[in-house]
């Protein structure tokens, strides 16, 4: 399949809301050395779709491992030939069964689904049980031990606001202006699972699972729940808890301007 | 490892509680041609475990691809040497990750997980959404259109009490005795989920899967709630629903009688 392509040829911006079980890839982003990405399995789908290359641009650059279930991406196509509601359809039969193109809509030509971005929403499970889920594996993080919820609830409650979140990113960072606003932080427990939601206006690189790492750190009571606000005023990585594992965290949503 | 084994050593009969991903398993009975079941998996554990070889008596034989949460078993070991609670923990680091054992503890020696129990509890769930899920590939039967649980749910009541459900099953049961008691069916919505909750005294072959696929027509307006008491007197498997898939059934409980 082709088309005609001319630089006269107005150009459809196509939305795209995206779910992925992330645990069979090397995460979103596409990488030179052509491993399997979320972002390289799209323009592939896409391009064969449209019957051109397409360039697919993504909110998040999940990690490997990390999982979505509503990652917004846009791309551009001079191909009219395919209506919009096929090409849901069409996508989702063109790719593999662990990524699923929820919704997919004509916008404006300005939208840029991460530079546009205002907000966005990850949440974290924490599975706490004396032995593993058979049916959770790879979607969950897996943790033994009890741990103390209200301790948790009021750790996350001094994340909100805006900091300067140099403590829970990694040295790379440090050059970069690390200041961001939480809007919502909260924790609650949900069946087997401990579940860690959080909405800010940008995250830095693995901001959420050192802040979920931190706080398994004092739901285990190794720390009081104060320790936040000792790591957002020293801004020193080393105070803060490890990296919690990948397969725990999920994209939820990704906020955009009310037209 | 080995014991000693002669006929006067009192054995120890331990019953499990145990959980499984059954997507890529032949189904919980061992079976001649030496397929993956996890009968056989779990005797070959235990008996690693143990020391000698061990027959595991499990209270329901379930299907290829469904799941457990709460299936039951037991098994009689000549071994006295490791502890009840270490043998959880050594039978979870034997077995492959989509297979776990919830408990192990010691019972009487008339305790039979088939034999004396005397309900047993399934739930099927019905993943509703245009969409497939990508996070819950083979734990879920996905259906694209819409179901009316209202409908369900005025279908569901009309199962319970005791009943001949030869309509529920296939021809090969029809010379046993095909009464069975409904304790409880239930059906309701959770999230994105249409939930189908059933305990009996017992059930028939693919007795659950058949009663899930009849609501499904009804919930999708084929037939009206009555049709199920139509089932039920004419008894005859071609006026009920097609079977529905292994993929959305689970074994949650397995009850016995109060000591």
């Amino acid at each position: 399949m082709s088309v005609n392509v001319n630089s006269t040829t107005p150009a459809r911006n196509i939305k795209l809301v995206v779910a992925y079980n992330g645990a069979g890839y090397h995460g979103w982003q596409r990488q030179a050395d052509g491993v399997d990405t979320i972002q390289h399995l799209i323009e592939q789908s896409a391009g064969r779709l449209v019957g051109h290359p397409v360039a697919v641009n993504g909110a998040s650059r999940t990690d490997a491992g990390v999982h979505a279930l509503g990652q917004v991406a846009n791309f551009f196509t001079i191909n009219h030939s395919i209506p919009l509601r096929a090409m849901r359809r069409a996508l989702n039969s063109l790719l593999p069964r662990d990524i699923a193109i929820l919704s997919a809509e004509q916008v404006n030509d300005d939208f840029h689904a991460s530079r546009c971005a205002v907000a966005k929403t990850y949440k974290y499970r924490i599975y706490v049980a004396p032995v593993r889920s058979v049916h959770l594996h790879n979607l969950v993080y897996h943790y033994w031990r009890w741990l103390d919820v209200e301790a948790m609830q009021d750790a996350a409650r001094r994340l909100v606001g805006k900091h300067d979140f140099r403590g829970f990113t990694c040295s790379a960072e440090a050059r970069r202006n690390t200041v961001r606003t939480i809007h919502h932080c909260e924790v609650y427990q949900s069946g087997d699972e401990i579940i860690v939601s959080i909405t800010g206006n940008g995250f830095l690189y693995k901001m959420v699972r050192n802040i979920v790492g931190t706080l398994i750190e004092i739901g285990r009571g190794r720390w009081a729940p104060d320790r936040v606000d000792m790591i957002l005023s020293s801004r020193n990585r080393d105070d803060a808890g490890p990296t919690a594992p990948a397969e725990g965290l999920y994209l939820v949503s990704v906020q955009y301007p009310d037209k």
